[in-house]
């Protein structure tokens, strides 16, 4: 679109910056919700092409417009790859759209530890196409530290998603390895973890950082990626960690209804391009 | 990156809106070149990020940083499907790219159509890196319109690439099927043409526009996706068009020093996502 062209602009805009000199802008048709909460700042506004977006600590974490993105490629590999799924822990994702794509399946029991109360109730006001999924009777909320539940819970689980934030605010612990040695503990037999790694292209030295100390704890360590248009790079990394369920090993049919997930790009997600192995 | 943790920010900025209520924009550390063309707006601007960015008409064209994954991916799909590329014609791509990545595997020739010499010349002088296999005996430059170039010479090419910018200025005709009808005539057997598609994620009506004519036109008419961090929705959209060759039957290996592809994103890269068989 021509710059020439644009009409009509909002006067007022939100950024991301991806680095200290690009990143992207909103405009900003109203602000829904501008807070601080005990853990960080909540933004939410509407935006005239990505509908609804909310932002943490000044990150995008969601848009109505590309959220499947997102939450289909963090939940479907996991679900489509496990013999049968029947229990599922969630680490953050207070958005409520990991909790809609986990109910898709019929597991018995979902449980999401999310840290921060004021994510949920603003989510519930301005997503509640994602988080209306929290009122079915399968689904348990646990407002407290997801670091501290892997830690000393006895539950385990089937599927465990880290929807975790970047780890620079509350999510700082979700992206090291004592965490990930709890989560482990946490895990049925056939089980499978996936988290959310950070964008390629932006955080490749970081990504290489925790893949290795995943190789150490999980006898399966895989990144794999695939695009979503709101966040920096315009696609994103995410870990697939297992004591033997093999990724490219696929059970069962995911669900209808899904707009970016199916078994051809699960599959292609985890070949990787060449700079993800010797580096950009 | 925190908004609250920008440091230096540049005074001057360039934007590129993707929607008229979402963008990117670049800090510029400097205007390279700025002018306007017989066909366009052409903008060269160094950002610290990226490095050296060319725009044309407002559209993020090149950037130093992230160009290898556009380049790459319009080039070495078509040059590893192939048995044996001899000969290779290059419609647009101004800015040298497309020729650097060709002229990695042993052609006896390449031709380059680009009807804007200030595009030409202003890439000899800001992205060199790309440009000077130029000097290649192997190359040849001609200025002047690509549709009337393959509706009127006798020529023939193992390899078509057709590196458009967007369909609203001088590509305009680069979109059609009658310009798609003479590339065809202007292939040998087991030809190959690669053309790049736009962005799976905002022209996707565009997209099934173009493929429904291309489908009539040729035997195999395949869509394919990869990463560019700098375009808008991060990713795009290109085109395989053959009488016969398999995208998927590779017939060699890419040559060595490529960051993005590989044999393995090669076949992922035709997986394509559920919206873009039902509609976004």
């Amino acid at each position: 679109m021509k710059e020439e062209d644009r009409r009509n602009r909002p006067v007022f805009e939100k950024r991301e910056y991806h680095t200290d000199s690009f990143g992207i802008f909103f405009g900003v048709e109203s602000i829904l919700y501008s807070g601080r909460s005990r853990f960080q700042n909540i933004e939410i506004f509407a935006n005239k092409s990505f509908g609804n977006v909310l932002i943490l600590d000044g990150l995008v974490q969601t848009t109505e417009k590309d959220e499947f993105f997102y939450h289909e490629m963090l939940v479907h590999p996991a679900f489509t790859a496990h013999p049968s799924p029947q229990s599922a822990l969630i680490i953050g994702g207070g958005d409520g759209g990991i909790t809609k794509e986990i109910l898709r399946y019929p597991v018995e029991r979902v449980k999401q530890v999310e840290i921060d109360a004021a994510v949920i109730a603003a989510s519930e006001k301005f997503f509640p196409w994602l988080s209306s999924a929290r009122r079915d009777p399968r689904y348990e909320l646990l407002i407290g530290d997801g670091a501290e539940y892997v830690r000393t819970t006895a539950e385990k689980y089937d599927i465990i998603l880290v929807d975790s934030s970047e780890p620079i605010g509350p999510s700082r612990v979700l992206h090291n390895k004592a965490f990930y040695e709890n989560v482990k503990r946490r895990l049925n037999p056939e089980g499978v973890i996936a988290a959310q790694a950070g964008s390629p292209f932006y955080h490749f030295p970081f990504i290489q950082e925790c893949l290795s100390f995943l190789k150490k704890i999980f006898k399966i360590a895989r990144l794999y990626t695939g695009p979503v248009p709101s966040y920096p790079g315009g696609g994103w990394c995410y870990a697939f960690l297992s004591a033997g369920t093999d990724p490219l090993q696929l059970k069962k049919n995911p669900p209808p209804g899904l707009k970016y997930y199916n078994h051809d790009v699960h599959k292609a997600a985890f070949a990787l391009p060449a700079f993800m192995k010797t580096g950009i």
